[in-house]
């Protein structure tokens, strides 16, 4: 199988064909998948979740990526601090994935317990001899744009989060991110490489023909069309969509709503894009009846039709704010031909389960979505699988952000694989 | 594990004993399965089906064979067509494992939509000079021999598949497949390598202490004995056998079905077999009674006694034919522990269920047979697991079939290896 | 992946830091584990169960090891005697693992029938030419340990079992092993490398902090201890727990009852190590109130409080023996993450379940302290495959045995792998 071997994954990039999908063993093979997580998600910087996960002193959140544990803890200080789950003893992990409030790291093995600081406190019956200050939790790059936060495994992780989170923080202040609460999160573990799970999120050429749900707020034509492609009432749908847009940035850019595309997909390390949309019909928000799920708005929003303010970063999340409600996602691959999507729906901190919005109101739109995803993204894997699969052309109209997210993955990978 | 290397495989060939099991690593190496899959099941013509699984134009079944999935549809002509159930655009799995009708092939993913021809109709958002001619669907051969349906996944498939169809037909037209239908349909996932499927359906050694219900309608001494293991009731069983052996022939040839032995096991490329023998008793039917399942015959069949037809094909099938009903296999590797062996049960197209025949007296002596088949593959896997395992002596009496199986796996296999 | 090769296995070995923990790959890599199975497994005394597992004429025992499966049969002169539980026709498994009562060892596949001294006896359908002889199933080396019952599947076995024996026959003498029987058996499989499961059974450094029902009978303070770790009450305890080791010492010997240590870990090939040690409270045995759990004593010994006579083996058993009962335990591999602990508790053959012994109270003990262990293990294992593990140090006080066995099982593997 030399298809899998380092050489011909510099063969395998080097005869890349623009414009046209992977070969199959960027999607198949457990060698490339390896590089993969060591090359992409251990070097680059990783959406694992918000600030609310990790509210109050003392609360903590363990993130899984890949065979990687992260303790994400907020310290007394206030500040939030990520460390390897691993005790600097024999190894042991040390808390379940998941959410728990801590007062000290306290390792079930032998009682080695850590400072929320990282530091060891206390190591029964090691020598005199014995130094803790060398034993310390090995502590894990974060960082917090705008209450969303981002972690790097790396020794040295990239420093251009500070150009994106300096252009992204005017995006999202008016949605006041730590103000907001976890009303729900979902796990969807999709039978899929998380490249494809990826490529399926870049683009929209689906969604017609696959999401009945989203498409009643979400304009299709906001991702692309080739014009010709359009009939009589699609070009009216179209001119409608460019009147609405245009009117729609004016009033928001007045109101003090950044709208703006900014697009670094593929020319920065740490590639992004945002832009804020117009929602269809009432206007207000991803619901089945696009009016605003939640009462109490977010943040300095005044006005529930405030749009969608979409945010994409590579190599793993995307992220939908709007006036009443934030749905955030994370894409971490489990091997080769599995991928977890996370997804979490925040509402104002203030707002209350049953009085101020609905549960199922807030999160049907997207649990449809995510589960047609799914099924989209399962049957990809098993055509990348077949023998007979050989990479075809995307659309330039409709698929020019999944060519971006290609792009920018065969360029990281090159750069990071010896 | 040098074993496993391309080298050794040659090495494995050469030293091969005659008349000897395989050495394990053909019965357990991932490696040789991958090699099995390419140069076995991806350049010889493989049983998958009978016509009536495909009867009305615009019925379609979906088979896989190990990563490979083909689209088997019976076109608006008439005829039977198989393609690679893999969209041109970005690879998608179009239509799931089973059967289904159909107008079109359209993908889930984008809409992309092929007729049943294979060429791309609709593609929308493509740019004016994407070529639709040039993205049809991968066409993959298929040959129906009397009604048997086989495909070839290579490029250039074996022509001496012609020979096999001039020998065979005469032998299956009396029983007109064509005019069946599929009563039940039954999958088992077997815990062994496909070899050691075959190797076991290649030989009846095993019928007497394991098949008590297949060993009423079946003589295990159609398959071979060794005359000095027999005792008096033996001789006298094997002498009987003998004479209603040739007085069957007799009336069936008179009768204008053929019946005598043909075997080109292991010196063709598209290897088979097949013979008519007596069956026991009332001489009707493989069921416990040995009368006829269905009252109803098959096609120009008047007399139910017709005897058992058996054909058996290299690499994976295996059939009976009888004046009642048909009962048809095929084994389909899944790992290098696991094969799945899907049984179908045909009887005349006009039968009706409940009235012509019982579904539970037509299938129980091959369900009864097939799990007790499955056990003893199972115990070979793990026996071919063990280090312990070496290659045992087969019996020339009863186990020539298997040798010979396993010289043209051999032989097949050296011609295909790089 | 450079670390699986065999040369980076000698380099593994070699930059080994004493007294830490071993690096990553040993614990993670399926290429190690292999050569565990090869060198360790596949060339030592592996502890398999006890004589009274197979306590009367034609019982067996089928254990598998890996992808070996041995048969271990009392045979009609009453020795115990183990065979490979392959068909040397093709290799089929030819008894389940578990026990059964057997009169001939008979395939199910062809019926070959050998007798319980391992030779062909009947084989249906050979030649006349055919050397029953040469075909008697392959022997395994078996030993029994004062009713202990050891294997070893390599050709040449290594004969310090003897010493062993010679030292431990004594030892255990007074239990009786061969008048016990199996009150109960309990099957656990730990999500761990069988090295984590005997690393975690080598020290009690783990024990207070986890282990609430063990450490009713048991004292930590037996294992080790910094002294600068004590607080006033530990020093106190510690005294305590040495005074009743000097007056117990003193009583067992005198009453015939071998008590010293003697300690061969990691200076034989086949290392182990004994110890009688004072049981805490009421002093007679591992039950939740220290008090016999059966009312009829083993073997010669009249007192209950005799203490808890361990044994620990290399590679994978450990042993207590005390007045009313004995728990007797083997690891035996799955595969690099997962390993089966055995446990079997034994009583006084004479013993009545339910009159002399309460199932339940009999095994409270260590039904729970296994499942803690198997839960520490676990947390073992993912700490290993964590990118961000490094060994770790032992502590010298409480660790000691545990790199005993590390130092033990690397100079094997470095005999063992070419």
């Amino acid at each position: 199988m030399a298809k899998d071997s380092v050489v011909s994954v510099r063969e395998l990039i080097a005869r890349r064909k623009p414009g046209f999908s992977l070969e199959a063993p960027f999607y198949t093979s457990p060698e490339i998948f390896r590089m993969d997580m060591e090359a992409i998600f251990g070097r680059h910087w990783i959406y694992v979740g918000v600030e609310p996960d990790v509210a109050e002193e003392g609360d903590a959140m363990v993130v899984n990526i890949g065979n990687s544990s992260v303790i994400i803890v907020r310290d007394d200080e206030g500040a939030v601090r990520a460390y390897h789950n691993v005790c600097r003893h024999r190894g042991a992990r040390m808390i379940p994935e998941g959410k728990t409030i801590i007062g000290n790291i306290v390792c079930p093995y032998h009682s080695w317990t850590y400072g929320l600081d990282g530091g060891l406190k206390f190591a029964e019956h090691m020598t005199p001899d014995f130094d803790r200050g060398c034993h310390g939790l090995k502590p894990v790059h974060l960082r917090s744009v705008g209450g969303l936060l981002f972690i790097c495994l790396a020794e040295d992780a990239p420093d251009d989060i500070d150009a994106m989170a300096e252009i992204m923080e005017p995006y999202l202040a008016p949605h006041d991110i730590r103000n907001t609460r976890v009303a729900h999160q979902a796990d969807l573990i999709e039978n899929g490489n998380w490249k494809l799970v990826m490529e399926n999120n870049r683009e929209c050429y689906h969604c017609g023909p696959n999401h009945p749900e989203l498409t009643i707020p979400l304009f299709a034509y906001g991702f692309g069309f080739a014009p010709e492609s359009l009939d009589e009432e699609g070009r009216r749908e179209a001119e409608r969509y460019n009147q609405l847009s245009e009117s729609s940035r004016a009033k928001w850019e007045a109101a003090g709503l950044p709208s703006r595309e900014v697009e670094h997909l593929s020319d920065r390390v740490t590639g992004f894009r945002t832009e804020r949309l117009p929602i269809d019909r009432a206007g207000e928000s991803q619901t089945m009846d696009t009016r605003a799920a939640c009462r109490i708005p977010l943040g300095t929003i005044g006005d529930m039709a405030a749009g969608g303010l979409s945010f994409w970063t590579q190599p793993n999340s995307w992220h939908h704010f709007m006036g009443d409600h934030i749905v955030t996602f994370s894409a971490i691959p489990i091997d080769e031909g599995h991928t977890l999507v996370r997804t979490r729906w925040l509402v104002n901190k203030d707002a209350v389960e049953g009085v101020d919005y609905d549960l199922t109101r807030l999160t049907e739109v997207w649990n449809a979505t995510n589960q047609q995803d799914a099924d989209l993204v399962a049957i990809g894997q098993q055509g990348a699988m077949d023998p007979a699969y050989e990479p075809g052309p995307y659309s330039p109209h409709t698929e020019g952000l999944v060519e971006k997210f290609v792009n920018w993955y065969l360029d990281r990978l090159s750069h990071n694989v010896k």
